[in-house]
């Protein structure tokens, strides 16, 4: 679908020379997508520079019925920012930190700040932006926003979507509604904040947002425990939460075979431990006011790791004495994604279950795949303290890479059946995009897939906002 | 209206004979109002005893555009559950606690259980559910998830709304919704359980929730500051969020003539300061752990008080030496609206502004309402950390009490525009119902007013879902 060349001179008068591009060189980067599963394609680049600027695109796009991709970093994983004609809206222009108040503990960002940028504007507040992720170097937090993302302090802090207080967004028919409130509490009405967040981009344009901010903590403490079984994981998460409850800001899981991955393909990770156990936690504490704040944090990191021992749950601990060896903790966890590619391809997974579920998930999805193909092997790790599992197969050794990818599908529909049976989500952090469309659909239950239409066709009826994408 | 016989025919047959009442009696509690500003009407009370039954009245309402009103335990402020017509849906048969999970820390509870039941079952596996607040011995969870409850523990917990994973939901045709997950991670489409949490029922009846537990802290400390003015208290404010975090768990506020008014009219109130001070902050810190717990987190708040008393913020301070001790403390804040009536007729307003503002808008209000009526007397009190403050206006001594209530809407008008300027909420708490539907037109962006008559629209196009209410 082309779009009218009046359209188009409409959009260039609206935004100025600077707001827009059509070079090819300059549009490339907006059309290619992470892992290349998808090639894009658009009449032009938009880069709009103030809120009204957006406006005025989205509302002549509207008229004519023409498609806007918002876009931010463009780091997703499932398509979601791939356009498929109309143009790109890229927010990356709109870019100011508008206001910090320390004391009312909030940030003021516009969507296209790279999230790098707000978690420095906090901590140049001596405040905490606790939103963390791989990507946060080039992504941006209106991105993080309309995906709600995730990340390695969920499990304290929550999603992108409990860090917002309020919302500016523009609406598929180009008004603006300014819900930019930096308020605790406040019951007037629908709560529209949460229709935008984690909606893809296609209910309207995030612009800006009032983010909470939190005090920094002044301590850490960092520990691996190696354990027997994946039920003593919960075991130690369990006593963990009770014993440090605020404190506990990660608790990251990894099997056996991800420790030998990481240890064996990515130069300078070491195995902690004398001999090999089934499997590993990771656990960071985070602790505030002085040296007696500090002398405490450690005795709670003791005293959990201590009772666990005692109990069976967990073979053997240690615990960082310094910076370097808390990195070098962390540094395993990171190494099994890196190092995984060294054992052929994989099929992936991004599922949640009830964290009491996580050893029965494990064991099933395990048992399945196994069964369905001889020698594959499951690479399982992520966010235990949020029930939130990478279930990575790769494939057997020595085996056709594209014999073992055409599997997939399959294997798909092993995995997120057994999801499905816990009431759990094929897709906990990453999102719908184009990628997940017909799980959506196969999954949810009719009534709430017909109540998403609903709302998508009552807010943007003519289907501009992202089409394709989501529903 | 009144409602065809066949309609009501239809629902008894749905609900059987314990299902329904048309007892004057016993329909006379679900038509009045706490405070006696409404007197409703209905056709009949429904008590529907299963998820099953709700949607078959729905259904059944529906198909002849019959009004429902859902009642929880009808404890509300602003009118939310005054029926004006049509059928009552009482939710007290539906309230099973269905599923305690401690490890998951997660509790699914029907709509019609009584919060402090919720409290107990939670606490009978160990765990906290922290929602609190006055009417918790008779207001039910789904009224409280339905208004969006606050409570004297939001600064640490967050609103009613940030206690629930998962939603059953009867939607406005009689559909049932089951999003009932108990996930800390889901992005798998948009997130629909925040369009019905805080709508007052006006866009179906939550007929279950899934609820986050926490740990039970094992220590608390509670400490009353007095302070030599407003700006004194986000001093306090600040400086005990960084230094403990989330341990603080409350940081209540209020003026001299609070305590005045406390310690005067309320027996057994006593000021725990020799001489009088303009202000005061109540301050609970809780803790986790064995021993050393307890003495850090008496550490803690000694330090936080300590260097406030060096810095000018704190002028004197008690520290509660006994669970008696801290019991008189919280009664003093108690005592505060227990007593207000001595001083007679009372102007009330339920505000939000930034923390950080809250010195400014007490300033400004009070000098407004002061110049509008001479020897009005302000009552200023509330939850500081949440920048949530009672702001209540008692009559000149000896003044006539119609004459003073009369200047309610001129009052009302000054208060609310000031609120207005600095961006906060003329309703923090207690929602809209019929008595904030003019103050949610007047001060709402028209594009925010327009997206929920969107919404509403779509979801509930006969309008049958307590219509009336919010819009």
């Amino acid at each position: 679908m082309s779009v009218p060349e009046q359209v188009l001179d409409d959009i260039r008068a609206a935004v100025g020379p600077k707001g827009w591009t059509a070079d090819p060189d300059a549009v490339a980067p907006h059309l290619a997508e992470r892992r290349g599963l998808w090639r894009g394609e658009c009449a032009m680049v938009v880069n709009p520079a103030t809120t009204d600027e957006v406006a005025r695109v989205v509302g002549i796009c509207n008229q004519a019925g023409v498609a806007v991709v918002p876009q931010g970093g463009n780091t997703g994983l499932v398509g979601g920012g791939v356009p498929q004609g109309g143009v790109v809206l890229s927010m990356k222009r709109l870019n100011r930190v508008r206001d910090v108040d320390p004391v009312n503990f909030t940030l003021t960002a516009e969507a296209g700040c790279v999230l790098a940028d707000v978690q420095r504007a906090a901590d140049a507040a001596e405040r905490l932006f606790p939103l963390s992720l791989g990507a946060e170097g080039s992504c941006q937090i209106g991105g993080n926003l309309s995906t709600n993302a995730g990340g390695v302090q969920v499990l304290r802090y929550g999603n992108a979507r409990e860090l917002v207080l309020g919302l500016e967004v523009v609406l598929p028919d180009g008004r603006v509604w300014d819900g930019l409130r930096g308020l605790r509490k406040d019951n007037t009405g629908y709560h529209l904040k949460h229709l935008f967040i984690g909606a893809e981009g296609t209910l309207g344009v995030i612009t800006a947002a009032v983010l909470k901010l939190f005090p920094r903590p002044t301590w850490r403490e960092t520990a691996m425990a190696a354990l027997p079984s994946a039920e003593a994981a919960l075991k130690l998460f369990e006593r963990a939460q009770n014993e440090a409850a605020d404190g506990l800001t990660a608790f990251e899981f990894l099997s056996r075979r991800c420790m030998e991955i990481a240890t064996a393909h990515v130069p300078g990770v070491a195995d902690p431990f004398k001999s090999p156990h089934p499997y590993y936690a990771l656990m960071e504490l985070s602790g505030f006011g002085g040296a007696d704040g500090r002398r405490q944090l450690r005795r709670t990191a003791e005293a959990i790791l201590a009772a666990a021992l005692d109990q069976g749950a967990v073979e053997d601990a240690v615990i960082a004495e310094s910076a370097a060896q808390a990195k070098a903790l962390w540094r395993i966890r990171e190494a099994v994604p890196e190092g995984q590619p060294a054992l052929g391809a994989s099929i992936k997974h991004d599922v949640a279950v009830p964290v009491s579920m996580v050893p029965e998930f494990l064991a099933r999805a395990s048992a399945a795949v196994e069964s369905a193909i001889t020698g594959v092997r499951v690479v399982a790790f992520g966010h235990l303290g949020d029930g939130n599992l990478h279930f990575n197969l790769s494939q057997p050794a020595g085996a056709d890479e594209k014999a073992f990818m055409a599997e997939r599908e399959r294997i798909n529909r092993l995995v997120h059946d057994i999801v499905a049976g816990m009431n759990g989500s094929f897709s906990a952090e990453h999102g719908i995009g184009l990628l997940k469309r017909d799980e959506l659909t196969r999954y949810k239950p009719a009534a709430e897939v017909a109540l998403m239409r609903t709302l998508k066709n009552a807010l943007d009826p003519k289907n501009i906002m992202n089409p394709g994408k989501v529903l």
